[in-house]
């Protein structure tokens, strides 16, 4: 089995691999938006303003560099996304089935 | 004339503070809320939610200290809020006239 960070995707396989990306991301901001909405709208003492500012330094520290494109991220980046519930393993179809069977795996393992 | 930071504040004159502090800092508090209501109400993208937490950072960073109830501070932190339009100089009746001479000098300078 190749490794990881070794797989070749082909240009088909990159095209389901974008479409999976942008919907896991679409659907992950457009939830921390309704959040934010909400704590927003629930707003009341300056320690409630700095709660939400804690929440959003925290959730801005988890989301840099976690929508990682490059090839050789992609397996965990999905692994990750899927393991979240941002992706289901089915939105994946089109890759090569060694890969969505790697991250399968490490959706139990992560 | 008595150095700002050596005036001395009388019981009556303590409680007139403390009355105009808490109404700034209700008014400044409030104010910041309907703010980030209102940017959260807009939020759309990523970008935006960095955006908000970029302002609440700054903003925090203003805050922080900004609310110093002690009495060397007082002469300082009524200008400021008097400058910046959270407390009237009428709301500082009942203090010393010169602490209020050198608070509205100060908004002059600051």
């Amino acid at each position: 089995m190749a490794k990881t960070t070794e797989f070749q995707w082909s240009a088909e396989e990159m095209a389901v691999a974008k479409l999976a990306f942008s919907k896991a991301y679409r659907r992950e901001i457009d939830t921390l938006v309704r959040v934010v909405r909400d704590r927003a709208s629930s707003l009341n003492t300056m320690d409630d303003i700095w709660q939400l500012h804690d929440f959003l330094s925290a959730r801005r520290h988890e989301l840099d560099g976690k929508y990682d494109d490059r090839e050789s991220a992609l397996i965990f980046v999905f692994s990750s996304l899927v393991k979240e519930g941002w992706l289901s393993l089915d939105e994946l179809a089109g890759l090569d089935p060694e890969k969505v069977s790697k991250i399968s795996a490490l959706t139990r393992i992560l």
